[in-house]
């Protein structure tokens, strides 16, 4: 089991994924590149190599057996997980001084789409909806469990982004420790709405949508813009038009709505940049039931054109080398 | 001039660097490998290229002209800085809604040799002191400007920590802002303090020295481990075990020990794992007349084998496949 263990100093939560360990001398420099093609036979995201994955949570299906092909969504246990539900959230000291913790949570994989090579922006409009589907569903039962208290629902493309399968596919992490980032993100909004009786992100949609300068699409439901402070080139927000602080609270029009605006915007990027290295996370408060008039839910891209270096990782200040009304306007032009 | 941009729902303060800015388009995917080597005529750090960077700051030297060949370190102003020297700390409101403010600080680069091709772990002990010389000396330079609130040190070795350039070079960026990674740093370390009267780096010191499993190496004056908690495989601290919240405060003795335990165990990842990609930076109160019980100045190396992806952006967490007390002994063995 992996386990959780907390910074002394910063009280920090990290993993240890002993699951996924490898030894030390496995660390040692390979000198040439990595290679994402892999041939179909291989990959075990591929219809008709399901045994290669644990059994499956759900699959959207047109016929065929369970754990066989004949679905277009299938989510499945990640096989190497960095958390898994068994064990316990009693905090633990080693040697009466480090605080240590089971790894428990959650780690699946959503295979987003039956075809090895057909990226999302490229993917018809009904199966980026089932996709988003099968995250509103999976998050749903995740939320169950009283002991999980931060569900991360996101996707890595490309080798930059830290992807080592071609197959688009995406991932939930559901973590039963909440993070100083998330801490502090809750408690800025919760400040900001003391200060001014308002949620922080609607009063941020209303100046973009009456600037219009970082704007790059918007519809009746969703705005997509690059942030005033974006941490890096070409970040994009997806969010939605009205409060709402849990993602899994989404209409049927919104939820068509999103799926085609993020359809729409990763295929910008992906022809305005040559289909460029990116992540994507869903932030939403961890539960339908819990009512916040500061939070709300967004999707943030982040494409990966520079490496976080000493300094990003000494300080935490990102330095974007690019002016978010420029990248907006390029994008929208 | 850069300027400094607050986000609005989490008050982190970023970058925007517009002295080194691209323009949009430029940012398209290069799908070919990066090439570090450079020859020496074109190396804006060799020796007799001089004129290819602004003028030095300081400058070690045997002999010869200031901005001429002669010397063994050399510090000059970065030539497409983060930060400047010039302009305002005050806050500025941008359509009365999003904060900003000049980019205010200090943005330079420490050539750490005359040789292009010869990483740190290869120089010898002497070439090591002079470069930690050169730290301190622009670290008490730069500590006299009021405005500055923050002082990284830092060095990135090899693209997957962000370096474009092989010959060897630290930088030292200087901001004007206090961001939310180091405030908790600094808090916790204080609550800390409050609750159990001393320092946690001390405490933590006497815990890695009492149980001894982590430890990568040790002298009298400091003390080389992976820590408990480690983010990434190989993450390795050197902290002074006397306590000391500065480092510019160190003594002659521990500067001489700090060069040669700083070069020794990166001589030892650089051998054991074929010359690893690696950040480090130097953690330090950003004034020597700034006493502190609660914080103690240390090193953390950050080794590169693993991307940042959409789980650790999204939540602050980081997944390490690797044990610290198995890496420690494979190093120290």
């Amino acid at each position: 089991m992996s386990e959780f263990r907390q910074d002394k100093a910063t009280r920090e939560w990290i993993v240890i994924a002993t699951e996924r360990a490898k030894r030390p001398n496995e660390f040692r420099m390979k000198r040439s590149a990595g290679n994402l093609a892999l041939a179909h036979e291989l990959c075990a995201l591929c219809p008709g190599n399901e045994a290669m994955t644990p059994p499956e949570l759900i699959a959207y299906r047109h016929g065929g057996q369970e754990n066989g092909p004949g679905w277009w969504v299938r989510v499945v246990p990640n096989k190497y997980p960095a958390l898994t539900p068994e064990g316990s959230i009693d905090r633990k000291m080693e040697e009466g001084f480090f605080r240590k913790m089971d790894g428990v949570g959650q780690h699946e994989v959503i295979v987003d789409s039956p075809r090895h090579d057909c990226a999302l922006p490229l993917m018809d409009d009904w199966q980026v909806e089932e996709i988003l589907r099968a995250y509103r569903e999976r998050f749903l039962a995740l939320q169950q469990d009283a002991r999980i208290k931060l569900i991360i629902i996101f996707k890595n493309h490309g080798l930059a982004a830290g992807s080592s399968l071609l197959h688009p596919h995406s991932q939930i992490i559901a973590t039963s420790v909440v993070p100083l980032n998330i801490r502090n993100k809750l408690y800025e909004a919760a400040r900001y709405y003391d200060e001014h009786g308002r949620c922080v992100y609607c009063d941020m949609v209303r100046e973009e949508l009456r600037d219009g300068k970082r704007i790059v699409e918007e519809d009746d439901a969703f705005i997509v813009y690059h942030p005033f402070a974006s941490r890096v080139p070409f970040e994009t927000w997806i969010v939605p038009k009205g409060h709402e602080a849990c993602f899994a609270l989404i209409s049927p029009h919104e939820a068509k709505a999103f799926a085609r605006t993020l359809k729409s915007v990763w295929l910008k990027l992906y022809l305005a940049l040559n289909d460029p290295d990116l992540n994507y996370v869903l932030h939403t408060r961890r539960s339908m039931h819990e009512v916040s008039e500061s939070y709300h839910w967004h999707l943030q891209i982040t494409p990966r054109f520079t490496t976080a270096a000493g300094f990003e990782l000494g300080s935490g200040i990102y330095i974007n080398t690019a002016l978010p009304e420029e990248t907006a306007t390029f994008l929208r032009e």
